[in-house]
């Protein structure tokens, strides 16, 4: 295994590099991209994964989210994923909601998706062990996502506790199991066996698993897609759980990444506290 | 006249807003962003001007610059205009640094770019005019830029010292009069008489007027533009003139908006100090 560097450019005194590398689970090249802040010169840091949302790549994160700043006063590296696998190899959908770009962060089992759409053990397992091989990182892990990047993040710690330290999201798909934003994915990824989607609803790994610590999550009143993310449903089991946390309705934000950025740094400062 | 709005965001608590309008000086219609910090709902508020690159428009800076985080709390609003006409009835160039894109901040003197590539009056009058009549702006302007832009930006304060209160700029290109970055657009633009060049040159300006108070200037050491940027030309004449300012090399920073974002906060401050 090797990684090839696509990109390096300083940015508040660290480095944000872009990488690409031969992935294993999605049997194709993958790019990501990390941001070592100045801290990581003097040695290993604590590492935030971001996990993008819906036609995103490692990129639009990285040049609209905002988080360097942040980090590099934190000393936190930031790992942004891609979303999908990618390549005129890999099967995709007309739809911009299928596909390339729109993974799910599941491991599909159905054909013509099974053979690349494993971005469940692409994040959790490869990706991880590729970054603490070859990056100066501490073997702790916060998550966070905007989107279905936000589900992934949410159902990748519920289901992992012990593998991560803290758990945030930005206008996460909360119930995709009863949303058009999940029910068409998960079905066409995994079957129309309904049991097998529940290990991919925050809303019901939470409900059956909680979490140990607070989780912190927004969510913009203005947002365009509320409907189909479906935050209420969250809301409803985290209060019914006693779960700790905080979500926060944020008056007359959208969906974009103007949202996100207004609140990286809130997340970085929730996150580094619970990774020092 | 009349403003369209092609978008608006929140933003760290303001607005961040797109507008289209047709503008006379450049015959054509016009798209610029506009920042609007909270303060803004409870009074007209002092504006900083970002003049952008080559091939840029008012997007870029919006969303990767990271300024609107730092005009939220400083109570500033931030403008982004566009750097050139556009549209199918505009003069073009296949080079990326020629019509449009690229029309560095001055008034085409020249066909086939006279009708549209008025940029200097587009900025200086009609867009300042437009701005202050529409939105809740003080008039008391701050003006940065990057690049091409950052050439924009000195070159309009040096020659129009009463129209500014504060001037800085990210990398500008700051002797286009001795550069490919310059000989060839104003040659283009206004004609083979190299004295017509002089007041679109950073650094004949300021050996000529000087400026009233400090200018904060950044410059990537790494920036792989450096040679066709010429700084070495402005510290020359603002060290023999005992001009006021700071012209920062920055180590190890490049030329991309990974710079831009890093000393974003740096400028606001510096700006909102003068503004205020």
């Amino acid at each position: 295994m090797s990684l090839e560097v696509i990109s390096e450019n300083q940015s508040f005194g660290g480095r944000q590099i872009v990488y690409q590398h031969a992935s294993n689970s999605c049997a194709c090249d993958m790019t990501f991209a990390v941001y070592l802040p100045p801290q990581a010169k003097d040695g290993p840091v604590p590492v935030l994964w971001y996990l993008s949302g819906l036609t995103c790549t490692h990129e639009i994160a990285m040049t609209k989210g905002g988080f360097q700043e942040h980090a590099a006063k934190h000393g936190l590296a930031v790992i942004y994923p891609d979303s999908s696998p990618r390549g005129d190899n890999v099967s995709d959908d007309e739809a911009y909601d299928l596909g390339q770009g729109a993974a799910f962060y599941v491991n599909a089992t159905r054909d013509p998706w099974k053979p690349n759409f494993q971005m469940y053990d692409y994040i959790l397992t490869e990706l991880r062990a590729v970054a603490l091989e070859y990056l100066p990182l501490q073997d702790k892990h916060g998550i966070t996502g905007h989107s279905m990047g936000g589900h992934g993040a949410i159902t990748l710690v519920l289901r992992n506790p012990s593998m991560f330290n803290s758990l945030s999201a930005f206008a996460p798909i909360a119930h995709p199991t009863q949303s058009d934003w999940g029910r068409k994915q998960l079905s066409t990824y995994l079957g129309d066996d309904e049991s097998t989607w529940a290990e991919h609803d925050s809303t019901l790994l939470l409900e059956e698993y909680g979490w140990k610590d607070e989780i912190l999550v927004d969510q913009g009143t203005a947002d365009q897609f509320f409907d189909l993310l479906k935050p209420e449903a969250l809301a409803t089991v985290m209060a019914r759980r006693r779960q700790s946390g905080l979500i926060r309705m944020q008056k007359g934000y959208d969906h974009s990444y103007f949202f996100v950025n207004s609140f990286a740094g809130d997340h970085v400062a929730f996150h580094a506290a619970r990774l020092k």
